[in-house]
């Protein structure tokens, strides 16, 4: 069965401390919507143990899928297998088809200590390989263990997308020069009537001409497309004020 | 006495939509950062009472401030304000302030129900007053709710930021034109020399010609100094050989 919904745990202090800009989580959000499976949240923590396994623990017990990024590299700081494993309460376990892949590639000298480190995945897991790179990510339980690095990211994230969602969501997006306050109590009448369609304001900067936009999604197009007419038609009556 | 720790609580379904590309938390992180406040946490969480009022909880609780942002304009899927006195126990009140201002602003008439959503904040909080709009944040125990739209979150950030941090954080970083693995293990050895040094490790694009960047940060100036000269030393016994 599909996953219906999912939440996605990014390690890396390099996002805590604003280094980075985190894009992975942002890539999923837009993929997993598109596929119709519902990201519910969204943790960033940093390259610490008991902060991964606790948040990993968490979200993998309230929903369908979990999916992490960052932390399986070479580096003292890579440490997210090591902490899966551990919320797993399983091994980690040097996986043979890892190590014969590296050992093909790098040959039997270029086996260092960093990439051996990389073989080490928790036992039960299965692996998730993609073309731009040997070491592969893991699947263990719900738990999709996915690179950092965007571009591996972005490519195995690719290669899990079939487990994810059923009925896609779909967007409609409504440009407003109106202040929100002033369609306020209109827009929450609508969203009263269409509980399959959610419905959010979205001011743009401020000033004395507010230009925002009202976003409406759905997974049912009929009732997507009624609920957009319907937020037009109560939108035209402000303006012919 | 200043907050050391804090977490950032996102709330809203645009950016678990992937809508929105998250910038607030972004901007939080580099500010925090330069401070000298630890970014702990960012939790991204939808426009769902439940999940802002458990993770608020758990996160107050965790560390020593935390920051919101988003939820606080005047239609339906605005709740934030709500959320945060439930995850208090404490009422939702018409805060006279804001309602003061507000009707000075606007004129009676312009204080529609909308606006008069934007009154209402926790009992017992204090305001945070920006002069890019009249609806204030609020700061309530160890927590600050501020807005959603970029510029006014990032000017209510601005007036709250001498409550975090003591001793500003320092970041150098290191161009590296190897294979994280072969360096690996003498930046292991160097991380465990600096206990008040966060060493990690970042590859560029995959590739025939890694180039990525190893990064260094510290509230020690000295010891980031030290470190940041040894990283170099190791790495050019490598480039000479």
């Amino acid at each position: 069965m599909k996953h219906q919904t999912a939440a996605m745990l990014v390690i890396g202090n390099e996002v805590l401390s604003g280094r980075t800009r985190e894009a992975n989580a942002w890539l999923a959000a837009q993929k997993l919507f598109e596929r119709g499976c519902k990201l519910a949240e969204i943790a960033i923590v940093p390259d610490v143990d008991s902060a991964i396994v606790a948040t990993l623990n968490r979200l993998r017990e309230q929903f369908d899928a979990v999916i992490t990024s960052g932390g399986i590299g070479p580096t003292h700081d890579d440490i997210t297998m090591e902490s899966i494993a551990r919320a797993f309460g399983v091994d980690l376990i040097e996986h043979k088809f890892i190590v014969q892949a590296m050992t093909e590639y790098f040959g039997n000298e270029g086996l260092n200590d960093g990439r051996r480190r990389m073989t080490r995945v928790p036992a039960t897991a299965s692996l998730i390989r993609c073309e731009k790179t040997i070491a592969p990510g893991v699947r263990i339980g719900n738990v999709y263990v996915l690179a950092g690095v965007p571009d591996i990211f972005a490519s195995q994230l690719d290669s899990i997308l079939d487990d994810f969602g059923t009925v896609p969501y779909q967007r409609r997006e409504i440009e407003v020069a109106l202040p929100e306050s002033l369609f306020a109590a209109g827009l929450t009448e609508i969203q009263q009537q269409y509980t399959d369609v959610e419905i959010g304001s979205y001011p743009g900067r401020c000033g004395p001409d507010p230009c925002g936009k009202i976003c409406l999604s759905s997974q049912n197009p009929e009732a997507l497309q009624q609920a957009t007419d319907d937020v037009r038609a109560m939108l035209k009556g402000f303006q012919h004020r």
